[in-house]
């Protein structure tokens, strides 16, 4: 059993490891010149939380090797066959039994006048971390485009690290994808103590300088800036999968649940699979295509391609609820499933209940402040959302209502709850709990 | 409507506001001299977390008056007659339209030659504190009696007060009732660490003194003490039942699921309802009738009672699983449902998995260890049990399987959970669901 596996990034490596475990011959290529460094952890490395650079990196080369993966780097791929079961690189040809294809994604530049200036830097490849270290050292002045998890994490670093900080986001609240309004309210209050300009509802519409970028304008207003960080989005990668005859989406290629890639005419590609962010997703909740470019999801689809192109298609992928945590200026902001202004989006009927509270019993000292947020569908009652910001303890208590989502929960399962509580833990009432009593009393039919 | 609760507890102070705010005329009466302090905060006292013993005590009496409950402190009641609907006490008879009774429990003291000596105090009255500091500034070895919750938590605060610790649990383990030997092992190293002696496997054969407690004898060795503290658990106070014509078990008194008490001939009392740690449970797992002494059941029964006693038997008690959370020793120790050795007892074949890791990203700094298991049912998947011991973040993910048990969720479930990432608060794979790819193997039928 002959699997090739192209792209090093968190899915590639799980995918081929995963394959090798199984007993394949694994040829691993990708186009980096390291395996798998972590990218979520770069605004860590540059806020200097994380001290070494190097230590982001999963594993050496070598480790690969000694696992019996053939390893490619810094190899491009020209062209995948599926009929022929062929992977060629400008040197060499791979025939292949199965193959996963985890290309990835790269950062999305808007067009905008002048992002090609010095100094307008992304946050995705390990040579970025040199770039970003580069610049914060003699620059005064960045703007952060776009207040995702990258943006609020980078907004994060560069103030850390004694920088004027302006987070530009063209929707209304920051983490939009992540949180609505009340609970994006609680994280920006935060950013803002901490001296970080927000800017919301307006794009940026040009970036100036002569060779550096000298400004960026927001809204007709001319912010001055040395530093650039465009955190828009990811872009899948997906000129392979155009090249194959794939189906491809602005989100990705698409697969089936056993995550082989579909061809155009609706059919699916025998034995190639795709895992990761160039893999166009859907929402379980709603069915509809999503992105999903989370660490978690590229190595949970990883094992499941690597085990799938070993073993043939046994295990589906259950779509992804987008459950996410950002850590940033003390806080962690998480949130899961639909948003309420989203449900709104697809016509869903929603009733939501917004409970802010302490971490720990009142009388035990160290308590955070942390708001939760749950969301549910008013007729069917079941719960299609949740969010959280707060101090502490805040991710594990969304991830719990994300399984919950996943399990079918209605608001009424939650009262069920059999929850833990000591005081320097908890206080006697969970707040997600709270939320749901409240929420008893809204729902319809 | 009139509501007569009895106990200031957890369960009878949350029962009394919940039937005032729906409108009922109501009246608390408690032997207590202050209304609802909280006993598990006793040994964060004694450790010296909390730095107030008075800030344990929920609220003032005035807090009370001022919602418009009538308080009766410091007042036995003699007889509750639930046919003519009254409430006696030494100098008042209260008439009711339905009674919340939720008088709570009390230490268990083993029938052990000594226990009556000076110097043998037990941890569940505000009065304890006072007697206990009064001894840890005197004392210099102390000897506690079991290794439940209480034991565990007071061995932390007695040995934090410099004090030699000895710890004595007649059953194998460490915090038998929530955790199994592998996971009880985690946190046994820690606090052997710490300069706790931990003896297993005997019961106290007895204390030794003349006045004052000199010596407890422990599987025939002489451990020298001047200071016993009794953690053997708690018993219910059923005394009030019993004259009723209740039906009461050495768990507590016997309920339907709307909290209504039951009479030993098989009925119920209409408008008598019981709450907290004087009623029997049942484990919604096996069926089981179990002790549930929590401050979350008490709570959460109190609302139900409360509610019921004003609208009718309308809201259900689900039973419990006894999820609870101890924190002493720099850790959470965690636990949920059936332990396997439970599991085992009541002839249920269970596969399980431990998980060891830690609860950061590799490379960012200051994670801590955490060790899960996950407890499934080998035949029909369902997961029945779930602890976990470390040291942070795992409170709430023991609340997570917690919930996941509540909703039916098998071990395959879990696999599909969309759980949250970013390095400085979680691993890319959850622990949790690392355990359930594990048992997902071993799994049978």
């Amino acid at each position: 059993m002959r699997v090739v596996v192209v792209g090093g990034g968190a899915a590639g490596i799980t995918a081929a490891r995963t394959a090798r475990e199984l007993g394949a011959e694994v040829t691993l290529i990708t186009e980096d010149d390291r395996v798998a460094y972590s990218p979520c952890a770069i605004p860590f490395v540059l806020s200097g939380e994380i001290e070494d650079a190097d230590s982001i990196v999963m594993r050496d080369p070598e480790y690969y090797e000694r696992l019996g993966i053939n390893l490619r780097l810094e190899t491009r791929v020209e062209e995948v066959d599926p009929e022929e079961g062929i992977v060629e690189t400008e040197d060499e040809t791979f025939e292949f039994d199965a193959a996963v294809l985890a290309v990835g994604g790269e950062p999305l530049i808007p067009p905008i006048e002048g992002s090609d200036l010095d100094g307008v830097l992304t946050v995705r490849w390990f040579s970025d971390i040199e770039r970003l270290e580069r610049a914060v050292q003699s620059a005064e002045r960045a703007v952060v485009v776009g207040a995702g998890p990258i943006g609020v994490e980078m907004a994060h670093a560069l103030r850390s690290r004694g920088l004027e900080v302006t987070l530009v986001e063209m929707l209304d609240r920051v983490l939009p994808q992540l949180l609505d309004g009340d609970t994006a309210a609680e994280l920006q209050e935060v950013m803002e103590k901490e001296g970080v300009r927000v800017l919301l509802g307006d794009p940026v519409e040009r970036i100036e300088g002569d060779e550096s970028v000298e400004a960026v304008v927001v809204g007709g207003e001319e912010i001055e800036a040395d530093l650039v960080v465009m955190a828009a989005g990811v872009r899948p990668r997906t000129e392979l999968f155009e090249a194959m005859g794939a189906s491809v989406t602005p989100f990705g290629v698409e697969v089936d649940p056993a995550l082989r890639v579909k061809s155009e005419d609706g059919g699916v590609m025998e034995g190639v699979y795709a895992a990761g962010d160039c893999v166009a997703d859907w929402c379980p909740i709603t069915g509809e295509t999503v992105p999903s470019q989370l660490g978690t999801v590229a190595v949970r689809q990883g094992r499941i391609a690597g085990r799938n192109a070993v073993e043939g298609p046994k295990i589906t992928w259950p779509g992804t609820l987008n459950t996410a945590v950002v850590c940033a200026f003390g806080l962690e902001a998480a949130g899961c499933g639909l948003t309420e202004a989203r449900a709104e989006e697809v016509g869903m009927e929603v009733v939501s209940a917004t409970v802010s509270t302490t971490t720990r019993a009142r009388y035990y000292p160290g308590g955070e402040e942390i708001t939760v947020k749950l969301i549910a569908d008013a007729y069917t009652h079941r719960i299609v959302g949740a969010q959280a910001v707060g101090g502490e303890r805040v991710r594990e208590r969304v991830d719990a209502i994300a399984l919950a989502i996943r399990l079918g929960a209605k608001v009424e399962d939650l009262l069920s709850w059999d929850y833990s509580y000591s005081p320097p833990v908890a206080r006697v009432v969970e707040p997600f709990y709270e939320a749901a009593e409240r929420l008893r009393e809204e729902l319809k039919g």
